[in-house]
């Protein structure tokens, strides 16, 4: 447990340019101490690091983006470089020039290192670096910060395995400190007001020797493949059809996976080891009901290819997703 | 922007029981002060509340869920009665008795202003209530705590519309206020240490005046229509097929919805109104070609039916999908 947490923001920071020494710009401002958790706004850190482009906001999240997650009207949730899954990659046009774009930094967890070593070398002080971002999320209303870089700071508290006061096991547990420290810094530092950092006093538990950096935040993405939210909803469906890849190696098929499928009058289906034949009196019933069986069959990490032929059949061939 | 915020934990309550008072536990416990918020994790409410029933997890959770929204595996992440989208409902067999799961509260918000007005009444004291829970997110590791209930605090700030400090319009900014207060005050509760209970100082700002309790954590509900995330990505799929509608009043349909469909050789297509024609030479390509756009058109919120016929063809009829 810990005793008590103060944050307060660092004020009086100038406006901060291309090719600005940030730890300068921090390490005169605040008071400093050992075991101290420093949460600066990403905005700052790209504009210290020149990731200011030209053109509009649509060419710069075209430029960053990995793949799109979901979109919808105008907004593209998208996935980054770094693995962040965020509204518009991240790019920024708020305090900014009209025409540029604020891009993230390139690698937030090497920005959050330089930090805290220069900090340590020029003011003598063990510091842990968030470096924040603001993030919308599923399900909720509003936006959160949080942790898209991290330096000298555990970003995760594995409890998986201790027991609580009771003795149970915590089977589940992983806070995600170093988002939890993002959003508290958030509350001092505020939006609207231009103060891009805040100093979370005790939590000198959570901070790493001198010389050790840990994870860094990229440690709190999740890959897509573990994830059950790999798509939006429009998106998912939409992959069932357009974007499916044939069978790679052999995968069985538990006829569970199409319990729920309601089967035309007069069509019938038969499953082998690594394909249904579906089989009928009216051919086109047969093509929706292999098509249906394809879908459901996509929808379960199987690559799958349905053929028609060689009567009026269909065949749906299954298997792994891999090549 | 806020000056200065202390967090400090309320160490030394007493393990929570059914019927237990505890309005009267944390006030004769903690050092409150008008413009505090405190945050209090939910499992004592629903201690106090007697919120324990008996039996395992899973038949809980089925009773506590209103739809499921991923499952994988013996995980379901399911959508509750108070609109929460959480794994296994947010049920809790941790620091319970074998035999016995904890449920949220009944109405968390409820409780929220419960536990203000009795604070109010007999401690003589303003202050705003955050109740926690630990829930996951898509694409992050591990977990963050949030708001589930809430009273006398303004739960979100909205910043939309405003202006920040070069004059530009914030334009989507709605900082989740509670969500980042629940999550700051998990920095000193921790989970296995048994407190329960944190005190922020320092954000009078956004409590509110006595008598108004606010919206509550309700608000940070998003409704699934409004979700890009409303089902998993398998469920998403599996919904294409197993959960489509028939149309209800009329909708126009844009071409560029099936613009990625290949369509097999000799099939084509022929948009009217409100059904598309699906013609060639092979009914049972015609059937797949159908039902592929049926799923496209799912995927964009189309109710849709297929139907074979007169002769070897399919139409894919479309439009809203209220009835």
């Amino acid at each position: 447990m810990r005793k008590y947490l103060e944050i307060f923001p660092v004020t009086g920071l100038p406006e901060v340019a291309a090719g600005d020494d940030l730890a300068g710009l921090i390490g005169d401002t605040a008071d400093l101490r050992d075991g101290d958790v420093i949460a600066v706004t990403s905005k700052i850190v790209s504009k210290a690091e020149g990731r200011l482009t030209f053109g509009t906001r649509a060419e710069a999240v075209d430029a960053e983006l990995v793949r799109v997650v979901a979109s919808r009207g105008d907004t593209r949730i998208v996935q980054t470089r770094h693995g962040l899954v965020m509204a518009a990659a991240g790019t920024d046009t708020s305090n900014t020039a009209p025409g540029t774009v604020l891009l993230l930094p390139v690698d937030p967890d090497a920005s959050a290192r330089g930090l805290r070593g220069a900090l340590k070398q020029r003011y003598d002080v063990n510091v842990g670096i968030v470096i924040t971002d603001t993030l919308g999320r599923p399900w909720r209303v509003g936006q959160t910060d949080l942790a898209i870089g991290a330096a000298g700071v555990r970003v995760v508290e594995d409890l998986r395995g201790t027991t609580d006061t009771h003795g149970n096991v915590l089977a589940v547990t992983e806070p995600a400190i170093a988002d939890e420290i993002a959003s508290a810094g958030e509350l001092v530092k505020g939006k609207a007001d231009g103060v891009p950092v805040a100093v979370l006093r005790g939590l000198a538990d959570v901070v790493l020797p001198v010389g050790e950096h840990g994870s860094g935040a990229r440690a709190l993405v999740r890959d897509a493949e573990h994830d059950m939210f790999s798509l939006g909803t429009r998106e998912a469906a939409r992959a069932a059809v357009l974007d499916r890849v044939p069978p790679g190696g052999p995968r069985s098929a538990d006829p569970s996976l199409w319990a729920d499928l309601v089967l035309d009058e007069g069509v019938h289906i038969e499953l082998l080891d690594s394909s249904i034949g579906v089989f009928g009196e009216d051919p086109v019933a047969i093509g929706m009901t292999a098509e249906r069986l394809a879908v459901l069959l996509h929808a379960e990490g199987y690559g799958v290819t349905v053929r028609t032929g060689p009567g009026s059949e269909a065949t749906v061939t299954f298997g792994s997703r891999s090549a």
